[in-house]
């Protein structure tokens, strides 16, 4: 007996420490390293711990993981339905370009040339060692091909063929698309080296036309970023600098991450006539006479993803707004008994209906394996924005938990009447989500007026308004001592003139200085 | 007065002389070569003129235009749909594969290493002579990229990180994906070096479960096929010869094409325990055992646009079904003056309302710039399923002239109530396409039982069942002597045995054979 029950005090202390291990490990797993600690290892923690993506066996490349999908496919679907009700139809273009078609609009090549992808033989062949294969030389291209990192060379040699007259104008194309540019430091959706995006490429007979549809666009792109990323973004212009290669004008849509970083969103171009030159896209007008076709190309990408992790999610995980949350309104119930279990699903199962009726997604989560303890924080992680939980004295007495993603509340209400109250919590979660980086941007938006002033102040991060001479010089100078680059020249801003200040020379307005992603 | 007159009988004859001229040209561009005359040239009139796809600049590649990408659109909601009903989600892998994961699965590389695009370097420089841009030998990779043909092998590398247990299975998603395969001869739509694909790639604990899975992603495929397509395809499991590179088993849904040839239309792998060996992909199971992974994959293309094509299509150019037609109603108004268009146009409104708030999509063409005889034209080789012509009389009489594209059949109807007979007849003509394609299946396909009768029987075209032994060795002479290969051998087929036409050894059940897209 002695040694029995020396075995089972073992066992027990073994069973305890094993507990205690797997505590641990589910706590790290689970656990993201503290914003305020390391900004970026806490970004890199949630993209992978949360499920979004993760690197890939091939350098600079990620897999998209199910649930970053699902919130790439909602945007998608939300900025798909918004090109479509602006005119815009999709197709699809070759994903190689001829390397010479590359080459043929100066600035553009030099844009992409040191950083892309290219194919050079179209076949391989067992190694003579029987190792494996390798690449057969006998299998050369006669002309290298480019990986598209953008796609206006291939789709303005295709225009060439579509149009001849002022009736085939305008044509108004989008597509949604892979694109590599072999970026040598990548991080999850901000930089690899293969992204998603969407790429609009249109084509005008008037400059004033294809002026006015890269606007469209980029304010197409700014509701987009306010209302369904619940980003609140400054539309702009770019400095020469900082223009797309190939375009006359860059509009940009510029937000502020929670690390007082900006991130470039959104761009839209005004390519004037440069790819129409390039390519020789030239219509009739209604006098019958041969003009160049004007141009805008505009695109946003997976890098989105970056831009919604980095404005709202917290040390507990990712905090999603409703209109992208894949799961908008999760039940968990608290039970003992599997006829306890039963009573709740009866009591939610109108509610599930209810709230599907009105577009609502809801997810019951009645697995049996996990305690509610870890299904809370793994909905936190994940980043629900509605969180209900049911237990015995609920059944009770008609109430319900909620709790509030974004701000981390609960409440107990009645459960009857409950659906309207989701209904509307969403609603507000969406606007406060909202609010909260809005009021985080305008406290963190600063107005200088001396370089010295400046170069303090871009020390804590944050938008800075200052005056710039307009000069490529003076903007580089900024940038080589202070690493802040102009964001924008801000559209709608303040445009009292005044004078820059590194050069005393004088400014036409302020622009918007940030550090940047 | 005299040199007048003459000037305007010149000017007049020369005004009827470009009349000429145009009306040629117009039905020169409109204008199908008959498919009795060329079947292939009929195809390729059809995709290129119905604005469906072009062949690019690129070798093999097409663009897609945005009338054929519609359609793509269409059959990608409807697959996506289906996929998320049966469990499925999405995710997304990267474009490259390295040069050594394509060889570990040595049936696989022997598959698709011919025939693959290789990316050799990451950069390009101006030429020393400035004329352009070269390859920089000094961004060599240190190991080669092939561009993906399938994704099996970078799947299976990333799903050894993503499964550890039992609890960790089932892993079901699908990819929406571009993928290359360098394809010598190439066909727009049905064989092209770069095509658009899903992928679906699931991973599972057991044998029955993936061999399940598997036939059911057939099913998804054949009832797809059948009720969007309107294509009526044999359900079936490939012989060891046309089998998928890696696979165990490829089930397959074959279709015939108006001209007797087959086309394999989608296909579903059982893939055994082959890409988890190859990628050391292990769960543990219930009992704490260690095993190795079992996997399936499937795919369908914008391969199915040909089956569609060659399916249901005539001289006159296009014929959707109601289910894929991007739009499925157009309303053409005849009229000779504004007054005139405008009665008509409020007589339509309310109908257009109608029909769109039944899900129905409709276009009112009421482009001064074209003749009604032009539109009607326009619409039968688009494949507007129901075109709707009002003209003076009708509004008059209240009345509306109905013409199905698929019958070519015009009809006069009450306008009253006419929403419910357009909802009705588009069921019709979804149901009509389906049966006429079946009945043309049925009538092509015929029994043999001598290699005699098969020689004479394959060159009439369609479908051919006959015995077969079972061997490689048969399936490979009767491809070399007829050109025909073993489609499938059906599922539910008659099970009855017999002798194999060719060598009079033991056939198990007849095989389904045709000469092949």
């Amino acid at each position: 007996m002695q040694g029995g029950r020396y075995f089972l005090t073992t066992f027990a202390a073994e069973i305890n420490e094993k507990s205690a291990v797997i505590a641990r490990m589910a706590k790290e797993i689970k656990e993201l390293t503290p914003r305020s600690e390391n900004y970026s290892q806490w970004y890199q923690d949630l993209v992978t711990k949360a499920d979004l993506a993760e690197n890939s066996a091939v350098r600079g490349c990620m897999v998209i993981k199910p649930y970053g999908y699902a919130i790439w496919e909602k945007m998608q679907a939300e900025l798909d339905k918004r090109f479509k009700e602006t005119g815009h139809v999709n197709a699809y273009f070759p994903l190689f370009i001829p390397k010479s078609y590359l080459s043929r609009e100066a600035d553009h090549v030099e844009g992409f040339a040191k950083e892309c992808a290219v194919v050079t033989h179209y076949r391989l062949k067992n190694s003579p060692d029987g190792s494996g294969v390798v690449v057969d030389p006998e299998a050369k291209l006669e002309e290298e091909l480019i990986v598209r990192p953008t796609s206006e060379t291939i789709i303005w040699s295709t225009y060439k063929n579509w149009i001849q007259s002022y009736r085939d104008l305008p044509v108004l194309c989008n597509q949604w698309a892979n694109v590599v540019r072999w970026e040598m430091r990548t991080r999850l959706f901000l930089r690899t080296a293969e992204f998603l995006w969407q790429e609009g490429h249109t084509a005008h007979a008037t400059r004033e036309e294809a002026v006015a549809e890269a606007e469209k666009m980029l304010e197409v792109y700014g509701d987009f970023a306010e209302k369904v990323l619940a980003v609140p973004v400054i539309r702009g212009v770019k400095s020469e600098t900082e223009r797309f290669a190939g375009a006359v004008d860059t509009y940009t849509i510029e937000a502020l991450m929670q690390d007082g970083k900006a991130l470039q969103s959104g761009t839209s171009h005004f390519l004037g006539q440069n790819f129409a030159k390039a390519f020789d896209v030239y219509f009739l007008n209604k006098e019958g006479q041969r003009e160049l076709v004007w141009a805008t190309s505009w695109g946003v990408s997976t890098r989105l993803m970056g831009a919604l992790i980095m404005s709202h999610s917290d040390d507990n995980g990712l905090v999603l707004p409703p209109s992208l949350a894949p799961i908008q309104v999760v039940i968990v119930p608290i039970y003992k008994t599997e006829e306890h279990l039963a009573t709740i699903r009866e009591r939610v199962e109108p509610l599930i209906k209810d709230l599907r009726a009105r577009g609502i997604s809801v997810k019951l989560d009645d697995n049996d394996n996990k305690k509610p303890g870890w299904k809370f924080a793994e909905y936190e992680l994940k980043g629900i924005p509605v969180r209900l939980a049911l237990g015995a004295r609920d059944l009770e007495q008609g109430t319900v938990e909620v709790a509030r993603r974004d701000t981390l509340t609960k409440e107990t209400v009645a459960f009857e009447g409950i659906a309207d109250h989701i209904e509307s919590l969403l609603q507000s979660i969406q606007k406060n989500i909202y609010d909260k980086a809005l009021a985080f941007r305008e406290a963190s938006t600063r107005t200088v007026d001396t370089y010295e002033e400046f170069k303090t102040e871009i020390e804590k991060g944050g938008f800075i308004l200052a005056h710039w001479d307009g000069t490529p010089e003076t903007e580089a100078r900024i940038k080589e001592e202070t690493k802040a680059t102009i964001r924008c020249i801000p559209l709608g801003g303040d445009p009292t003139p005044g004078v820059c200040m590194v050069t005393g020379k004088p400014s036409k307005q302020r622009v918007l200085f940030a550090r940047a992603y």
